[in-house]
């Protein structure tokens, strides 16, 4: 703190100062990073090692174990925090106070990652066993040969399960703090660090362990590390986030699975009753067509919508990249499509496809359901406009596999059941911290930073809110193209330096 | 041959004379399939736990060889006949030749399986490790900790893939000659053995491999023994067999996986697009929507109507155990059903379901498609019905993954290649020699044998009618729960024993 600098309070000179300061900083911060790169990646690509399905209980804590050991290895006091109810995953929390602190940042990731089928994965690539890529491989990138001590291209990705999505966050957050650190830059501001390991199973037990651990975690705010920087690659923060819940429907056939032959055009094939299904859910553009669907949505404020329109459009790069001819939504705005609710079929199966395709009338067809939630949707609510479309399609819902009586009673029989979910959370665009926040990313780059009202993607920032009564923001520091949630998932290097980079801004913020 | 018995050639009393003479053996043959059960079953389930996906072919061989060997031992000089292409799994031969044959019955059955994902089996069933069910265990079955030498209840199934289709009826063939030989019945026909290991992949090979040992092949009748017995568990004589071909559809989306939230609303789901496709393909009643799709059928000729009408009705005894409460069809009777063609849905499938779920919009979407074929149609024609529906929905077909140029120029991309199939296949009921088949079959019950125009299932039987000549009927000997194709196959082994019984009574027919 420089109290000579306290008087000046005309804002451009503010900027500009702080963009100094910043700079200074991020120089010292750049080259710890390139000093320092050999043991970074090695240390990173020992954490991606260890599997993290939220349900992995075992796995999950020797990931917390290792984080533990990684924020002690750096003078950061860490404990687990463990919900009340048994089977709780738990947060790693650490905390760093200093004097005449300014704020109390938190830095929330998750450390948790999705379901993974490694057969989907292109060959020479593992969920769990990183390796160096020029570039996605179906963007002919190729494996690199490389051993520990050999120059890092920032170019180069690193591939594996939650390599982005979001142990990228944990790394960050913590080198960023140990970069300040051992490059002797004064912290301005109390730092918490939290790392939540439910998250991708919809963040189940975070709001106990909000309450049992309110003291702890109180902060001016709360910080999210997580999601993807905008498709453009610049820098971005975001000011809230879809809510989301899964649902879960199974649509049965007959009891055990038929030779399609002796019994094709007699005995009904639940595949086919469950697409029909599915098919009347939404038109050809996108539209979702279940009666009420968008009747919530609390529209975007004039402040919001003024920013979005800021915002580089990224249709044109999306559609060659991902190879889109024509995107749902009649050519509305991509984040004006971001704004509404969803419904999204994640994964549909009944029989097999492939090798083990076999001519069979099967016994039942899955799908699940990702509904997306925005500010005015609830999740139950919403799931239940669902059920009644689904009721009014002539099924009977249950909740468990059907019993012979209910089999021989209904024609049509769905199971639905459906996962924890949470609604949407915004945080108004000009609220002082938040733009403080804004401040110190923008002092990091020399374009305008993105900011947006709300990301696609979900977090359960409403449980921050209402447990903590925190501020929240999000600032997304890896690559779009990583293949977040799904196979052959990545980081680009120089993704996280930067993500790093940006971080200790944060830190240092005034 | 008994002279005496040549004149009289009234038709009660000649059924009469067959059913004691073939009671007198039948005995014989139950009595040696008794004293010899610990025996039989043993190699039988030596030879169920040899995998046999057509695909696989060293277990292919495996399997080949097993059963030349089991030939040899029981004095049937075998050969494995391969087809002039590369790569064709070999047919196992063998022939027996006898003084003043009346007739040259040759029989077939196959020994390659389905496809098969051991995941979907019931905890302590394995595809290829055969063990004993009390029954299925969805209906409480038990599985039975059998030792070698303990009485086997002819009640108990044998679970394993192929254990019915059609492993069962290679055992059931190559042990009613060795039981009539054990048993001193004199055979009054020539014997030829053809088992094919390309059947459950469409029969790829059959053809060249007929056309190239067609005078070792030449015979009066052909018997097929495949599938499953009439459903009320009556013995039964088919008269034809539909025809089949797969189809394989792949829907395309982003090029790679996405975020469900960060681009859900924008980038158009695979998975949506496919059950769309495939949800107008059929009415909820089952009926195919496909332009001209049953235009080429054949009617049942009035004989044939006839023998169906005469077929006990087994709908209300499906819908019970199957667990149906509407079945497809508008209330046709099931036989006239399955004389129609067929549009199935073998499996679909697009991101993952259950525990591998994941929120994402998938890359791609795809299904198999069955489609069964009836006496008039061509499966080559019967696809085009198909592919000009999908075209006029709006899709560009392509038989092979996108490049980028056709990503950005279709909206809407399907890749289709299909199956090597056949046509269907339909014996006149008045056939000579097809009565003969019938009596002697019949003389094994006390009941009216079910006869029946056309199976719902299907195999190349129109190859051996169009290669060599040849007349051919189907006496299926498996029970019909025996989830044939699908995981759980079983057989119950009473089948077995009254399988060895029915063949018996055609090798020494007159």
């Amino acid at each position: 703190m420089k109290p000579a600098v306290k008087r000046i309070v005309a804002m451009p000179v503010l900027l500009f100062y702080f963009a100094v300061l910043s700079q200074t900083t991020q120089i010292k911060i750049r080259q710890y990073c390139q000093a320092n790169q050999a043991e970074l990646i090695e240390e990173y690509r020992e954490f991606l090692s260890i599997p993290n399905m939220a349900a992995d209980s075992l796995n999950i804590r020797h990931n917390a174990d290792f984080i533990k050991q990684m924020m002690e290895k750096r003078g950061i006091r860490a404990e687990l925090l463990f919900g009340k109810s048994s089977g709780t995953n738990p947060a790693v929390f650490g905390e760093i106070k200093v004097k005449d602190a300014k704020h109390t940042i938190a830095l929330y990731a998750h450390y948790d990652g999705q379901p993974v089928n490694p057969k989907q994965w292109s060959e020479g690539l593992s969920p769990f066993n990183p390796v160096f890529i020029t570039a996605p491989l179906e963007r002919g990138g190729t494996i690199i040969n490389y051993t520990k001590g050999d120059p890092i291209n920032p170019s180069w990705r690193i591939s594996g399960r939650s390599s982005a999505d979001d142990k990228a966050g944990v790394m960050a957050i913590i080198n960023a703090y140990d970069a300040l650190v051992k490059t002797k830059v004064t912290l301005n501001n109390n730092i918490i660090f939290f790392f939540e390991g439910e998250e991708e199973e919809g963040s189940t037990h975070i709001g106990e362990i909000f309450e049992q651990y309110k003291s702890k975690l109180n902060s001016d705010i709360f910080i999210i590390i997580d999601g993807p920087r905008h498709v453009t690659g610049k820098k971005m923060v975001s000011f809230g986030v879809r809510g989301d819940v899964n649902m879960y429907l199974t649509v049965y056939g007959p009891k055990r699975p038929l030779h399609s032959g002796n019994y094709g055009n007699w005995a009904p094939n639940p595949a086919l009753n469950l697409v029909q299904l599915l098919a009347g859910m939404k038109d050809e553009k996108g539209n979702v067509l279940i009666d009420g669907f968008y009747d919530d949505v609390v529209p975007l404020s004039a402040s919001e919508k003024e920013a979005i329109a800021k915002v580089p459009g990224i249709e044109e790069t999306l559609k060659k990249e991902l190879g889109i001819q024509q995107p749902d939504g009649e050519g509305k705005p991509f984040l004006e499509l971001l704004s509404l609710p969803t419904l999204n079929i994640n994964g549909i199966q009944s029989g097999n496809v492939g090798s083990m395709a076999s001519n069979q009338i099967p016994t039942k067809a899955e799908a699940v359901l990702d509904l997306r939630l925005v500010k005015g949707n609830d999740g139950e609510r919403q799931m239940q406009k669902v059920i009644h479309y689904i009721e009014s399609k002539g099924y009977h819902v249950i909740d468990k596999d059907p019993v012979d009586e209910e089999r021989l009673q209904y024609a049509r029989l769905i199971k639905i059941t459906h996962g924890t979910g949470y609604n949407a959370q915004r945080t108004p665009m000009d609220l002082p911290i938040a733009k403080s926040v804004v401040q110190a990313v923008q002092s990091t780059i020399d374009y305008p930073l993105v900011l947006i009202p709300s990301s696609g993607g979900s977090l359960p920032l409403i449980v921050f809110e209402q447990k903590l009564n925190a501020k929240v923001l999000s600032i997304p520091i890896v690559n779009y193209d990583n293949n977040q949630h799904a196979e052959n998932e990545n980081l680009q290097i120089s993704f996280l330096w930067e993500g790093i980079e940006t971080i200790a801004a944060v830190m240092t913020m005034q």
